[in-house]
């Protein structure tokens, strides 16, 4: 049976574990503070993929940012990691092949393989945390564009320049479907500054009425975009996944977007591959696209 | 070489011609009013296809509605057609093979082969007419969905109820971007019911800044679409076409469109296949997937 090294490469953590081709998990999960440095993140990887190596017949590795249609690269700067990530060669840190796909894809595919939308010809993934990832799987491949950069949730809500979104541009689906928005919608209905997810969604449990009317705005903003993806792709499934995806009551969700689309009806379920999809999705497809 | 008699069903006309398998239409257009009836649609379907079905290899249509991923089926019901249109058997009115696709689709596939975006790997067409039909073309094949239905330009411009479209929902793209819509935005905007898209076109030609400012909203939220659509697909090119094509801006909307997106740079460009794109999109394809 064929394993990877698998890694998970966030703005925050880094993840490290081994991942058998039936997606197991067969390693303790080694956990890392992200370096500030390119330097230093180049050397945890090369320490880390050194000890291991012999043990494994690929690393793959899950991370922010697009990832490019070789699976060797990260495209352009992402917001969270440290400024010339994209220049690291990966592929230079190990004598096994290197296997890179974007982080919310990775999910994505674990959720398609062994999780919530497994045996769907047509999925849309939404990874729903601090900000809002996108994994598109279409007939057995990650959709992926003319660069790789495909799935990116930075469709507009308003035309008209309201909300400034991570990305510099305004009002994308992101800034009204992340936690983030959901601190936003409070801060705008409440008019307070200091109010946070965590607030909102304790008052939630509450049953705080002003609370529930800010979460339900959040949620309704939710659906309004994957009516709009629903339309776009006629998927069989809509997977919610990422910290915020516990929250949302995805039968009523899918209730509304059913009422609205031109398509055909769709499920709305959350994720069921776990915390560690990430790196699940990209040992999985590592393995199967290079043996 | 092969030939396909070809149509184009659309809720005013119908189309019908013959083209070979390079795209070029070899005898005389034939043009009706699409009758009232579902019997008047079938006998007329019948008896021009038993006229030509013996000079040609397959039967090649391109329909308003969604139409099945077994092209031979449209699925529910479309708006402009006879009720009951989506119960037609379309192979039964021929001996030869009978092969369906969407317009827009057709369309799409017809710049994809001949057009605009020939050479493509990733390309999104929008046909903006008195509504907005969307074809979407990805490695060599449209994307169809689960169930056939998938491209669908529906998702929203406002998550708030401002402007009804013809799908029953709300804001939907193609309730901004259409020909309908460029004379929404004028009523709205003149607080005059009896303005036409004729007027704002009029006056943009004679320099009247108010038809100017209407034009310039809806060309506006036409871009703002077309980055959602960008960031979701990263295409190499969207191409407009359809009757409100001529009017667009092609290099400033595909300027502000690069400005915004996070994925890599698009053209945005206008069709070249012509008025008969769908009829030439169905028949290529039909040859292409049969022969």
């Amino acid at each position: 049976m064929k394993k990877a090294l698998a890694f998970d490469i966030g703005g925050t953590k880094i993840y490290s574990t081994i991942i058998d081709e039936a997606g197991n998990i067969i390693s303790e999960i080694d956990k890392f503070a992200t370096p500030k440095t390119l330097d230093e993140i180049k050397q945890l990887l090369k320490t880390q993929i050194e000890k291991h190596e012999t043990e494994v017949d690929i690393i793959a590795i899950a991370t922010a940012g697009a990832v490019n249609n070789e699976n060797n690269r990260v495209l352009g700067s992402t917001g969270n990691l440290v400024e010339g990530y994209y220049t690291i060669d990966f592929q230079a840190l190990s004598n096994k092949k290197v296997f890179l796909e974007n982080d919310a894809n990775a999910a994505a595919w674990a959720e398609y393989k062994i999780g919530a939308s497994k045996g769907s010809n047509v999925s849309v993934m939404l990874t729903l945390g601090t900000g809002v990832g996108g994994g598109i799987i279409i007939n057995n491949q990650i959709l992926k564009g003319k660069s790789g950069a495909a799935g990116e949730m930075h469709f507009k809500m308003y035309p008209d320049k309201r909300r400034k979104c991570t990305c510099g541009s305004w009002d994308c689906f992101e800034a009204y479907a992340s936690g983030t928005a959901l601190k936003w919608d409070a801060e705008e209905m409440l008019n307070n500054p200091d109010v946070t997810t965590y607030d909102v969604m304790e008052g939630v449990k509450n049953s705080n009425p002003q609370m529930i009317a800010i979460f339900d705005r959040w949620q309704n903003d939710l659906t309004m975009g994957i009516i709009g993806l629903a339309n776009i792709f006629d998927p069989d499934c809509v997977i919610l996944s990422g910290s915020m995806a516990q929250f949302v009551d995805t039968k009523k969700v899918e209730e509304n977007v059913n009422k609205e689309i031109v398509t055909t009806p769709i499920s709305v379920k959350k994720g069921i591959a776990g915390n560690y999809s990430g790196m699940i999705g990209v040992a999985l497809l590592a393995i199967e696209r290079s043996f």
